[in-house]
């Protein structure tokens, strides 16, 4: 009877303990980044057989695949210590910047388990490296006045609905008495209200312009272009699904027609400057294209406008707010905005599409500005440019 | 030549496609939730040798650890299909909640790489899995109207640095013009401003119980308890760093020292009403004795007090803002709090002291009101708990 008593004691103790366990320790030290910034990644697998580290930042690799073959982002084997413990060290500084990797484990795609920091696009879930220095300062939380970041719902009257959108207001906001021009800032296919914020570094890009005196003190307005959807996925009503491609292909002009809402909502909510000479509006690819055609639908709403790799091209349809473009653009340019800006990489697969946009807006002696860099479409080149775009504003 | 030429064209193009990839799906449907509540889970790895998933929603199980026999939270061995996924359905339907999971495969602990969405406690991150229905519905974004949140920084004189802390509003706030009550709400050891509305659903709590009526509209305040810290993990100028028990271990005075200068900030950045019937103050863990040294050093501040699973027999030391405990108890309970709530579950491994405290508070006829429930020091209480304390306030 005893022993039994003992042992249910231990029992008892070991499945509190179990339970209420907080894990307070990583596996291991990952990502490692030396003052020479080379990094070492660790994975405690002592039965894996095979593990890869997968990351933007590693020289591209060539691999046969379907029988071709093919460029790989930057994949290194890791090989595996007496201890169980897989390592790869990069042979060569990383660049300073702000990176995502991934492990694969006998085939298996995970993120870093010693790494607190993911980020998420649209379906994929990567472990971020941030190798501090240089241009990627900016995109660093430094000691600098910081703005607010809220969350906030309003009423959509194209939708009928409720819709959650982002806000930026600068250091001071709450206490200084001004009024303030205003972006609104859009993502891409597959974002949300918040992928300038958790991708493009938005938040951080802003607070130290601002600080450094590089770009004037502004509300940033990030809304939800996916018109069907009331917020990011797991923060309203549609509960914790899977996004798709179907939730989140918007060239149906029902956003566009809902922005004079969004507007109006903005500076009743905010201490904005409500007139055209302090709005901005700009996007990133499908975002470029919301922002193309609500700047061209409501010409008298927008002085700046921004196309970051921008759909300018995309099919348009048989949707009234996207008809008669030529008159719609001729009557915005007649209104001479302060800047309509197109940035594009050379390698973006919407680069011919873009050409040709510049190519209409030169025929017709729309005054633009063109902003060519390297690279494709990827948010390393969106943060750039929203560091460039901002700097042109207000 | 000709060779070489389409070679490198579609070695091109491949490069492209690779590069600029997103992930459109998942690897298969994971967490996949039946209408009778009993829930799938699969994991794509045809390689691995074992694979079990792991939940507190499981019955749990027992396995031998160091030579004894220790009950685990529950765990279940997935099966491994001819296709390569392994897979594992839920004998019985899982209770409505919110509930973490992971995967361990071959000996390493992961996200489910089918599920976007995960949530961090301290260092350890784990997959969401949220079955609807009954109380667990207070925890969903309903079709209700929304409150907004804010993450806001304000300057602390204590610590001479700019802090962030987090602001619920309650819907209609921005255009009320009504001036609304306060809760100051506190995380507990390894948590930090956020915790309250990744782990704690505060946000939907307050949503629901606000449109149901049962709680007045407020707003909520979720500082950073952390004192040597301005942000939570990545939203401050310490970066990305990995928390540790060093820096997120507060029991040195400072933050409760402080705090009359969180309440001054939002005094004045917030329609509140600045008074003391109209503030509360809570936390959970160290977030209790948080509340409890607070209140109790201020006894002018708090009307209401909530103690959720507190450490409060936690060793005072040798700091001036907690001596005198029952001097400051005696001036605090002369002053009449309107509520001082203590709550606590039977399995808590802080049961034994909070019985104690309680003792000491009927010893001396100090008016409190004593919450006790099954289960021990966990997320799953402390929602309860916040849903319990929000009816009792104002």
């Amino acid at each position: 009877m005893r022993k039994i008593t003992l042992f249910l004691f231990i029992f008892h103790i070991l499945h509190l303990s179990a339970q209420e366990a907080i894990w307070w320790k990583t596996p291991t030290i990952s990502p490692e980044i030396y003052d020479n910034n080379t990094v070492t990644f660790r994975l405690v697998a002592p039965q894996a057989k095979e593990v890869f580290v997968v990351g933007e930042f590693l020289p591209p690799s060539i691999v046969m695949k379907d029988g071709m073959p093919t460029q790989m982002t930057g994949t290194a084997a890791m090989r595996k210590g007496g201890d169980g413990v897989w390592s790869f060290t990069t042979l060569r500084p990383v660049e300073p910047g702000y990176y995502n990797y991934s492990f694969i484990v006998d085939g298996v795609t995970i993120t870093d388990p010693s790494n607190i920091y993911t980020t998420r696009d649209v379906v994929k879930s990567t472990s971020i490296l941030f190798v501090e220095g240089g241009w990627s300062d900016y995109f660093r939380d430094q000691d600098v006045p910081h703005g607010s970041l809220s969350y906030v719902w309003y009423h959509c009257d194209k939708s009928e609905r409720d819709r959650r959108l982002t806000v930026y207001t600068p250091a001071g906001y709450e206490s200084s008495g001004l009024r303030y021009p205003v972006l609104y800032l859009l993502h891409g296919m597959g974002g949300d209200e918040e992928s300038w914020v958790t991708l493009g570094r938005a938040v951080q890009i802003l607070d130290n312009l601002i600080a450094q005196g590089k770009v004037k003190p502004m509300i940033v307005v990030m809304p939800n272009g996916n018109i069907d959807l009331q917020a990011a996925p797991g923060h309203g009503p549609e509960g914790f699904f899977t996004p798709d491609l179907d939730s989140l292909h918007n060239y149906s002009g029902l956003f566009e027609e809902s922005f004079p809402g969004i507007i109006r909502f903005i500076d009743k909510a905010y201490h904005t400057v409500p007139r055209k000479q302090s709005r901005a509006i700009a996007g990133l690819s499908m975002g470029g294209f919301h922002a193309m055609q609500i700047s061209r639908a409501y010409p008298d709403y927008f002085d700046y406008v921004g196309l970051f790799s921008a759909a300018v091209g995309h099919e348009a349809g048989d949707i009234p707010i996207y008809q008669n473009p030529m008159e719609k653009l001729r009557t915005q340019f007649s209104k001479k905005p302060a800047l309509y800006w197109i940035a594009i990489g050379k390698e973006d697969f919407l680069y011919d599409a873009n050409a040709e946009y510049v190519q209409l807006l030169e025929t017709n002696r729309f005054r633009y500005e063109y902003f060519e860099t390297g690279g494709g479409h990827t948010w390393y080149n969106w943060r750039f440019y929203l560091t460039e775009f901002l700097r042109r504003l207000f």
